[in-house]
């Protein structure tokens, strides 16, 4: 496909999967599109071993790596957040809900003491022994999930000639990001499953198209926020991008590791199914509607902790959840949820990665052929 | 344009242009568009003046009149909602808002008592007037802005030979008004000004047209939410849609009798300067920000009263607003706001309404090739 995307690294089709899947990477880029690695929460040693995996298996193909630096972090050298900053209140309603629903709640403590490594990577000393890491292998684009990359990933990326992607989600912070000199701006509108802004795709994408240009910049962009087919891909594309960032349609493929509970749910799960709430992680971000994130939204709950403090109080409880949810337990399948944008709706069929690559593009075709259709002769 | 919309309105170009102003819907349907006259809260004498004058000027191309006849409301009799059920606190909250900002607020109760009308269209006799006076002219579609359209508009339209229209925000009142009857579906994203639901406009339109499809129907989709170029409009085609329906492009044209204050906020506003609050009509709205819809959003402001109570809270009070802040008041200049979709953020320049159809053709034009452009040889 003739895009600055496919040309910049290297690709047949300008389709980016990001997945915390080795195997759903391996088989995007096999057909195709690229893969993007999240490794925001591992230790650099699990990085290391996922990435020489993927290089085992990927069979030359590129792929690249996504990072969780957030820029108000990066580099402060405030030490780690850690679990003594985690209030009683959130600790207790946190208990609180999971026994309300038949799960127990021991050991949530312990667990969330062994959640270090995601505070960890969040600052300057962390993230910069992922990219570290990350530099070794033969990556062809490498990722910051939040905010302005850090100085570091950028000089790195110039370094290696690796080109380096910055999520956003605001005209504004689209144009910061052009002048820090990222390579390609990932666009994410607010129906995007994990962080989002709240301005949608459909207005976002040409907003920033329209700001880059006026701005005499040539950043090419990946639109991202509910895309989960060819057609939505074609639409973004029509409207001033060069690609498409996805995520939430390879939750639910043959080769992710998601839940299976949590993959029902979402192949059942209409637009309406996803909540923007910053219980997770303490920025908003989209996630599949449940008890566990109704009860946060309820008048009188603890505030969501900021960044990277609400995780230490979600994820032991959620891992908690996903283990006892797969076993069978009632309680815990109610509760079990994950990050997933509002095309979930459009998400009813489970496939191979490969495959939704092949529908992708064939929806792709069809799309432009629609729309060609409308001019006639 | 080869659309089943062009087929069935006898138009050139499938660009529905909402608007409360008939000089825009006069320009539009001109151009080749078709303007839809926005009725909702008129009484039936003052329609019938507004829709004469349109037929004087229109040269007998089509247009369109709308409705806001709520389902939930319609035909119960249970009679008109006055100014007797608007609590207290609801006018000493406005009272003291507007006294905040140096605006008098005097005289607010005697404007809410003259506000009867609005309340009166939303039951089936004050709706039942609307609508013989609408099928009185030749109008070429009715549409119902909010809910399954009454029996009694879809009767009419069908003895008429009028289409019937209806503003749907999720996949399952879609298929709710297919099984009803209704002609064409108005599929409207949560970036919508006005009354929105919560999914964008990227996942709701393919949600929808999927959705049809599976159910063996062939009503065809007017795409709405945030779209204000032609760019938006073919990217929502390519996903499904046979046309676009738009309210807020109209809002800055010359034409338009909107506030010139608020005119000017929003030719400068972003994306993100609008919020979707139940504080204006009591049913989730999207409006520009101001001091206005940010004080109904603080804790401890009173909740919106039930639709159609809370437009005799708000509109008084806004109509204050708009007359002050033309006159030069700076507190009614800060606090004026009036309904826009996040799409404000790419209305940047004041232009006919005319002109902006026209752009809108080139602008669709543009898109399509840039889409086939990504195919190359």
């Amino acid at each position: 496909m003739q895009s600055p995307i496919c040309a910049m690294l290297g690709i047949e089709f300008p389709l980016l999967a990001f997945s915390h899947c080795r195997d759903v990477v391996v088989a995007v880029s096999k057909a195709g599109g690229m893969g993007v690695f999240g490794a925001a929460s591992l230790p650099a040693e699990r990085l290391e071993e996922e990435l020489a995996w993927i290089d085992e298996h990927i069979g030359g193909r590129p792929y690249g790596v996504d990072l969780i630096v957030p820029n108000s972090f990066a580099g402060k050298g405030d030490g780690p957040a850690g679990p003594a900053q985690v209030p009683d209140a959130h600790r207790k309603f946190t208990a609180g809900l999971l026994e309300q629903h038949g799960v127990d709640a021991a050991g949530l403590s312990e667990a969330m003491a062994g959640r270090q490594s995601f505070g960890d990577n969040m600052h300057a000393d962390g993230a910069a022994k992922l990219l570290e890491v990350a530099f070794r292998h033969p990556i062809a684009l490498i990722a910051n999930a939040l905010g302005v990359p850090p100085q570091l990933m950028l000089d790195l990326g110039k370094r290696h000639g690796v080109p380096v992607a910055a999520l956003v989600g605001t005209r504004d912070h689209a144009l910061t990001q052009v002048r820090a000199g990222v390579d390609i701006l990932v666009v994410a509108g607010g129906e995007a499953g994990g962080h989002c802004g709240e301005v949608a795709t459909m207005v976002l994408v040409p907003e920033v198209a329209a700001a880059v240009e006026a701005v005499g910049a040539t950043t090419p962009i990946l639109a991202a926020g509910g895309i989960v087919t060819g057609r939505q891909m074609a639409a973004a594309m029509a409207m001033g991008a060069h690609g498409a960032w996805t995520g939430s349609v390879w939750l639910t493929t043959a080769e992710a590791e998601t839940n299976p509970i949590v993959k029902e749910k979402m192949l059942a799960a209409s637009s309406r199914d996803t909540v923007r709430s910053k219980s997770r992680t303490g920025k908003p971000s989209r996630q599949l509607r449940s008890p566990w994130t109704d009860a946060w939204e309820v008048e009188g709950a603890p505030k969501p902790l900021p960044m990277p403090l609400q995780s230490l109080v979600s994820e032991p409880a959620l891992r908690k959840i996903d283990k006892l949810s797969e076993g069978g337990h009632e309680g815990a399948k109610a509760l079990a949820t994950y990050w997933v944008g509002q095309g979930v709706g459009l998400m009813n069929e489970a496939m191979g990665a490969g495959q939704v690559v092949q529908e992708f593009k064939e929806d792709w075709i069809a799309a432009c052929e629609r729309l060609n259709g409308f001019i006639g002769e």
